[in-house]
């Protein structure tokens, strides 16, 4: 199997990132920090650090620089306030560096829809493609991870937004892991294909025709397990779908280490246990610990974007950073298009897509 | 705060379950051995044993009489063939009794499709009530166990069936656990009344004017997360989401499982630390043990139906018998009714339900 660097499509000689030095619940504290040390890790790469000149005096690194923005969106900010008022901020100007050339990749740990919402007005949606998605990465029992898409971006999703995502999905994948053909599978309530709502039995036969043209390695129908078993690369669902699981695995995995964390301290005996343990424990910690795949793509848009979880600590969104790093490093956008071109015909819709959040996009 | 015993409703003085002991993976084997440790538990409850009489032939109790049942419903049997084909199932001759007063709940490990399409067949739905749901029980942070519903029976809800689900759960839990007010909270991308689709949307409002009539005890939006934290008595979603999160759920508690079994066996040193963990991963075993909230009522038909995990061993099987002895006992069924018709004029509504199954049903 061909690694991303032995790809058809060459990669650039240096990537530069615009980091969002403002977003998160941390800020400069966090995101600097891990910038020093993403600049230590990847000697080819330079960083435009975008915020507040005086937040980020005392840094200095010959390819790093700081690109000044005046405001900070904050994490409750509605949309349109990011997007109508806020027109000098930290997120908003990183993301303008990609637009412009300036930098391959834009990474904040910034407000979510803000982002979504900044990203795709600036950027706008690629052709072939109605809404952009957010992709991350969840732990599997295989040892590696699993993309799944949507997690969030779009509560309300038709099948061929469905086809849309395996496409883009498929391109990240093939980015970041130089597999050309990762597997797709569409979560459903079980694997048979009669089963569903009417959206999924219509995109299982978007997906299957896709399949059938050689433009995705669709896999069949998952159900909510096979993310965590890795049965497939890729998971494709709606984004409220894709987000009530994402909680609720988190919530059971939290729910776990606190019930482990009480048990090891009730006694002696057990706080013994315990120390014995150790390895054990510190082996599941790492196993669990969401930092590991901090960084999710925004897909579908003329450009790449990475959000981080907004509490993320510096080696969190050293994490994002390697994830943008990465996918810009591989040419996920150029992929992406590839992709979505082979697939054009399977992607033309027969009917327009719903509008969505126009109200939002007109600032 | 009242037990169930105590409340208003009176209990009758006995209650007959009538037990499917065909059904389910292991079929009498473990059926007849739940049963008969279920009639030593409890001195005042009976007994109908529907099945083939050859394969319960040895079992002999005062209290236990054998109805026969020529055929059993397979695992694996469309719903159309358990419906039409098989009119002497074990399965559909248990709901019979149901229907004609002969036990007051019946309780099946087989196949949830054909269980809930034959008790929908048979007993009919409330009035009020479009579409009966499953409603399972999960463990929480807090010790206890949140009720989850639709777990699968409805893959495309609107939000009059999310309300009618609230309703029933909140039925289900006073008859449970004695709480007459248990909070009810809707699943959602996020907690704030405007995030979700315009389903989740319109769903929230019918639950508030619910709760300012004092219908129900709404607490507003959750998240995948709060099921496991035990923010709510009772979580309401689409049994698309129900299902796709539970299933989700157990992969991520399976593989925890199944990465600490590996770490503690890959060494001396870590099979010493799991023998001095022994009674911490234990009381882990036991918190994960799906066998203690096996038994999901079926609701919003006119007669009480259990479904049991199908691979439940007799443990299993037997809290599946004493959560649906349990509902009986405290009067579920008047408890539903009550608050159906309590919550009248807000159940009214506006446009007619779409359709569902319709074709399964016609036998």
């Amino acid at each position: 199997m061909a690694t991303p660097s032995e790809s058809a499509i060459s990669a650039p000689s240096a990537i530069t990132l615009a980091v969002d030095c403002m977003g998160g619940d941390h800020g400069p504290r966090i995101t600097l920090a891990a910038c020093r040390a993403f600049l230590e890790r990847h000697a080819e790469a330079s960083l435009l650090l975008v915020g507040a000149p005086a937040a980020m005096a005392g840094f200095s690194h010959p390819r790093a620089q700081v690109i000044p923005a005046s405001e900070v969106v904050g994490m409750d900010d509605p949309i349109e306030v990011a997007l109508r008022k806020k027109k000098d901020s930290s997120m908003r100007v990183a993301i303008q560096q990609v637009k412009d050339g300036a930098a391959q990749a834009a990474v904040s740990a910034g407000n979510t829809g803000a982002l979504m919402a900044i990203a795709r007005y600036l950027l706008k949606t690629l052709d072939g493609i109605d809404r952009p998605a957010i992709a991350p990465q969840l732990p599997n029992s295989k040892g590696g991870a699993t993309t799944v898409l949507d997690l969030g971006a779009n509560v309300d999703c038709d099948a061929e937004d469905l086809l849309q995502f395996a496409v883009l999905g498929s391109a990240l994948v093939s980015a970041l892991t130089g597999n050309e053909s990762p597997s797709v599978g569409l979560l459903n309530v079980g694997e048979e294909a009669i089963k569903g709502s009417e959206t999924i039995k219509k995109a299982s036969q978007l997906l299957r025709k896709a399949a059938s043209s050689d433009d995705l390695n669709f896999y069949g129908n998952v159900e909510g397990n096979d993310i965590f078993k890795g049965t497939t690369d890729i998971v494709v669902c709606d984004g409220f779908v894709g987000n009530v699981t994402l909680k609720a695995t988190e919530g059971v995995a939290s729910m776990i280490v606190d019930f482990l964390r009480i048990e090891y301290s009730s006694s002696i005996f057990s706080k013994f246990a315990a120390i014995v343990s150790y390895p054990v424990l510190k082996a599941l910690k790492r196993r669990l610990d969401h930092r590991r795949y901090n960084g999710a793509a925004l897909l579908g848009l003329r450009g790449l974007v990475f959000k981080s979880h907004g509490s993320a600590d510096d080696v969190a969104f050293g994490h994002a950073l390697d994830r943008a790093y990465d996918a810009a490093r591989n040419n996920l956008l150029d992929r992406v298009r590839a992709r979505i071109a082979h697939a054009a015909p399977l992607l033309a819709r027969q009917e327009p897509a719903t509008p969505v959040d126009a109200g939002a996009l007109h600032v």
